[in-house]
């Protein structure tokens, strides 16, 4: 299993009038840290799309459990449970608040595609060696 | 079965770098519908708040077949499949393009809830009252 | 001067926890307005793009006068007081609520540019002969 | 003259299809920067608001001198060129990316107001005395 963990402040613009996150404004969260996750392994999203892959999201599922306030410092876990098996891969989040409340799960599934045509890719050789040894 | 649609018109700001409308860009669009299929019904959600009933969003699901682009007048269908039981209502969506091509099926899941002690509550009755004649 | 007008309804997603509409979301709200504007003239922004002249924005200055809340259909006014001179072209918004209290009022200012080129170019032949009727 | 710096990384979300960031999408970057500011002088907008102290903003001016993109670290500057006079506040903001190229500058007004009264007031008397000393 892979865990990588980042922090996001919450912006008012990110609230709405119930005086809560808006509930698709975590999926921006998401996508924050999973970037922070593949840059811990030694390399960017940005990058990868530099080089003709892109991740574009097909499903994604998402629980509410307690409500995110404004200026809450998050703490957003980014989890692998299984390596990624040919152009799929799947990562499961969880968002904490400063009590350790969990707020969110969620589960986003993702594909791998060569940019310009369009056609689904495997996982960039250098994320795998890097993930690899967190199966073994 | 109860089934609504309405229009959308995609904007430059719900794009992204990849050309195409942002995965989390289509929960206002089916908020908006949802609303929209409420006013159909003789109600808003505006005045169901004001009168003390609120409805968080406690899971989404959504499945991305096709993307959708900037400036595609996009029909988002708003279905019940079922009459809500107690304090909980579970909306699918549907999102075609201009060529009628689904691009995107959502499940959305809500709860009725008293705005100030933040219990759930059940449907407003004149709401009900309307849907029934679509469940006989 | 030429003026167009858009209707457009509040999205949840667009109040914060002042119950209001978050400041920079009336932006989307112009540049969708300035859409509509065009439509109306015979063309569209996603065809200009497509034949490669784009219009980013240079500056903007928003003066935000009463607050627009949740639900509210607004009009949007979209003025040009002057005919684009060169690459430049200067729009004015004016935001009214249902009781046409004036709401927010903006200025925004853009520039023609070729897409490939980064280059400033001149505003279509065609925009320019439906918008000479309104300065004559 | 009281700056403050705060770092933000950009967000697949906040791009458009023009491949940079959308030009509203700064507005919440300059309120993440206003809240850190505030939260470095000891108090928290946060707690202003819990004490009955809301801040709309009354006006905007920003230019776009250069493109933010995608995972871009930039740097938010946050100026106060002088106190805040009664119940008006005047913060000045540039945006700078990793190679220190000034991309955005802005100016944002706001009003410090009773959140209940919805009538102005000055500017929370901590606040003051943090920043007396730079203006001194």
């Amino acid at each position: 299993m892979y865990t990588a963990e980042t922090k996001i402040r919450v912006r008012y613009a990110e609230t709405d009038q119930m005086g809560v996150v808006y509930h698709s404004n975590f999926f921006p969260y998401f996508e924050s840290a999973r970037a922070e996750a593949i840059r811990e392994m030694g390399l960017t999203y940005a990058d990868m799309e530099k080089q003709g892959v892109i991740m574009p999201i097909v499903e994604v599922q998402c629980r509410y459990l307690r409500p995110a306030v404004y200026d809450d410092l998050l703490t957003i876990k980014t989890i692998l449970k299984e390596l990624p098996k040919q152009s799929k891969i799947e990562f499961h989040h969880e968002v904490y608040n400063e009590k350790s409340d969990l707020l969110v799960t969620a589960k986003i599934i993702l594909y791998f595609m060569h940019k310009e045509t369009m056609t689904r890719t495997e996982m960039p050789e250098l994320l795998t060696e890097k993930l690899q040894s967190y199966f073994d």
